[in-house]
């Protein structure tokens, strides 16, 4: 039995709000239950300078948690002078996850930040950030086709993401906080809606698992992403 | 007239959700037309060092803006490194402002920080940050009350904010974006219900002022104040 | 009665030596009884980056403190490895003041640097920093025009600063350390020798004020600043 | 055909020497063909704050790159002040996966903080740092049980990683930096010398992957891992 | 023939002004010629961490400059965030040269943190600082013996020091800032009263040198020291 | 006698190994004793900015050593965000050093970065640094000039780096870390092959020194020194 009374393939209702804040060229809020995401895309009409001349453009991502996101007060790290490990290793992984489904040529040599700052944290916020991220891409590039200013759409496909682990000897999809602190072993799967995997990582925490327990993780992972795929095509209207 | 149509002394529609997230001990979305602030007060039984032993709290204030919360993409001040001036400037504001109306002796030895985070911006953000603020120290203020933690109020009174502006040539409230960029002048005024000025600051920008401006800022924000103390009022179930 | 035996509208005694270093275009040192700052100005033929090109000048100011200038020692910025908040004030305050009475566009394409660096603390640094500012900066302007690099002089009139606030029930000019420790409240004034207000900036600290206290606080500041205005001409030998 | 002639399933030449420094209490200089990594333990007798009177001991890790270890120099992260995200993510790693296979409450109330710098790159630097950390960590132990430090051995087993990937179509063991540069997905498998995952990374770079990819890889992993298990025993005198 | 028109062993003139700053327990404003340096010495009635319950006290040193001591303005290191290599190594040979003259068991437990801040630089800024900073100390250990706070005086001596160098072929005494620019090589000099060499340091700067060459330096450091502590005598009344 | 047992004028074992790394164009490892440091030198086609166009090359040089190289590991420098005053200030002086016998317009518009670091630590490592740098300068030019990208050799002759320093009453030569630590004085000579000194830094550490203690240790330096010009010409084939 889940803390949340969920069955172990079930995921936490999924929320995508488009046009949360009105500046950016794409914006939404993601929940994953109580973990919401704040997603925005800025368009930026130049590359950073390794790309500079390269006739081509970037996806890059940017993650932050709001000190009170969590049950106690975390340090606000503009505060602090530094971005944490743990920081810098999900907005790396968002930004490759991103890029995975770019046709970063095609984007032509302009650069789209997506920010995703947590204001609610409730275990998974990697993964709905991702998942909120793409839905922000989508829409901030929508806006460049209408404009004319894509001659094609650089989007390949959806990427989506989400975390499975084994909770008291059980494989559970889309881990809340009580879950993921007493998980033996956890794992974030990042898929496209074609089938494809573009990163999985799974943890030991305690419990050490074998390929049997891997393939079980991402069967789960599967499930969930067909759930967020279909949240992401309504929230952007497709 | 205004650029949004609004008359000289017409506040933009505040709105103050309490609840807007769960984990911390009082919190609300506080919105001044689309400058929206997600202001949290978490409280934490101990206190800085420079008060250990000393038989008093300490409420103190943090300011962020997310980094697409403006017309433009700014930098992320933790990726930088550090807090702006102005920054700094604002979150020492907010706490100055909060102090003001607290009995630190009555709140015991423990701190209340207030983070108050732009979600969106639109001109304005001090001020209705510290109209939020107020609102999420109420609110876990009243929770350590319920819980028999605080045997009588520390809050003597409210205290709300707003920023007044001569803007082509006429004294007008509650500047946004648009007004403030062209401002010739611009103040903000934080003031208590019980009719006192907590600080006033009123910058000349290309045009310098008399005695009679500042006053007839003075009195526009004492307007927009009485509507704020409202507005909390019923946010906070007063 | 004052801890210095001074009436209340009674200024401390105010020092302008010109010339105090001597590579600086601009260079005073600046007393206002035992406060004593080191104001120079430095002109640079190049602008910031966000004016290149825009045909206009800029003025800027920066500020310090030696580490034992005040009663016990502070510790020095550079080796903290960042500036306080209160640093970063003092340095936006004292650059907007001086860009207040200046003509950027009569600047032509460079930029001035003043730097206000406090040898000794007694209260007032920031406003003897404006006063001693706007002096260096009209040295520096003046050696640009002998040197017929300004067709004409960009300084508009002159600019100076004062504190004032409620000591024991009393509005006081000018408060020194012991009086601002124990101000009910206290206020920066800047004022322009036409008669216009540039900034003002009351607090309360502990007393609240209101609209009658606003004004005596100013009508004091306008006393200070006729005093100041004298000095500065005298020291600029004008 | 890779380009080092190698078969797929064909480990570089590992070489772990051990003491190849001599003040700390375990040290090792791991190869994986030119890519050299100096391991060393240092044990502490006191835990980082948040264990302190737990009654159990910390293992953790730091990662380094000498600036000309690589191809083309990189700036050094103690010159730029600070870590970069790659850095932190790798030294995370290292530290979970030794104490994936450490009794923290068998070790007592000291730490062990292992140092990972890298002498000389050509791909996989972190798998060889854990390979070789184990060993260090191994020596550093044995001595606290010989010195009867240590009533019982903290250390449950082996552990061990190597990078896996698919180059030109084909999946490919412990990749070398010409292959790394080019593979269309890679991954960093973490294995127990009982048989068990501690961590699972597969990255997608240009080409994604499905389930029989991941197992292909973990496969290849297995191979790796059981040579790297040897080499330890050896290089530790088992 | 030297710039200046000094003969090869004339030291500038050397002014030591007792109290020119109020707060600190000794201060100094030290000349050599346009050489400035305010020198603070704070006393703290607590040691560094390293040394507490060591029964010694300790005697260390800040340098800084301020950003238009020179003749083209610096950056404020304070706003950089960062000290100099140059900032460093300056501040610790003070340190190093005060400890040299001072019996740290006879200090007791406390700390003497001299702070020399060169208010105008014309080569020389090092030297000028380490005669100005023995003064500065000198009159604060006077204070705690007066204060009975010293049972005897831990000052065992006077030190004092000055810079040398090559300039055109020819050894000159006290180089200031053209012939610093233009030395082939030059050194600087850290002596007592009692005839003891505490630091020598001479570097080449494109003229190397020899034995000879470094003993006519130091000939020539003797006769300058010899002025600087008569200097010192007389600006600490003894 | 010394603790080593070595006579007053013994060096430790000189080792000098080239190539021990292979990325960077020279390397070498050199040994003084158990002291080890990697000294790489990297060849980068431009210059600093403050160089760009002015006909001129350019040396520089980094230092770091690595947390355990020392008896108790240190912090790591990349992990507390900045160098030590002691790192930079010996990275200066191998700058320095081998800038002392390169001709910088012969190098033409490149800088070689010659990065020393220590792998293990038991005094003088500063100096050894200085004589393996110019070994694995020596080397990349070397290459330059088979690649013909330099007409003429610009480095003028050899430099080396010895310390000396008075233990127990003896002068003794190329202390090791525990006579280091015990010496009444100490200093640093760098020399070059020709016989000139290029620095000479000595400091007394308790004991005050006299011309013939300065000559006495300049003599050790001298025999020291020539032992490690010859081990230099040795490792680079000469």
């Amino acid at each position: 039995m889940r803390p949340s009374g969920r069955a172990p393939d079930q995921m936490r209702e999924i929320r995508i709000e488009p046009g949360f804040t009105r500046h950016a060229e794409g914006s939404v809020l993601v929940s994953f239950g109580d973990t919401r995401v704040l997603c925005t895309a800025s368009v930026e009409e130049k590359v950073p300078p390794f790309l500079r001349g390269k006739g081509q453009g970037w996806v890059t991502a940017e993650y932050g948690m709001l000190p009170r996101a969590t049950h106690t007060r975390g340090n606000r790290e503009a505060a602090k002078g530094k971005q944490s490990g743990r920081t810098q290793e999900i907005q790396r992984l968002i930004g490759r996850s991103l890029r995975a489904v770019v046709d970063l040529k095609a984007l032509g040599e302009r650069q789209i930040v997506v920010d995703c700052d947590v204001l609610q944290a409730d275990g998974g916020t990697r993964t709905a950030a991702i998942s909120g991220a793409w839905c922000a891409l989508r829409i901030a590039v929508d806006k460049l086709i209408e404009a004319k200013s894509l001659p094609s759409d650089p989007i390949r496909t959806q990427v989506g993401a989400v975390s499975c682990g084994i909770h008291n000897g059980t494989a559970v999809l889309d881990l809340d906080y009580i879950e993921d602190s007493a998980a033996g072993c956890d794992g974030n799967f990042v898929l496209t809606a074609d089938g494809s995997i573009v990163e999985a990582q799974v943890t030991a925490e305690g419990e050490c698992y074998d390929e049997e327990g891997l393939l079980r993780l991402l069967r789960l992972a599967r499930i969930g992403c067909s759930e967020i795929f279909q949240a992401q095509l309504k929230a952007t209207g497709k």
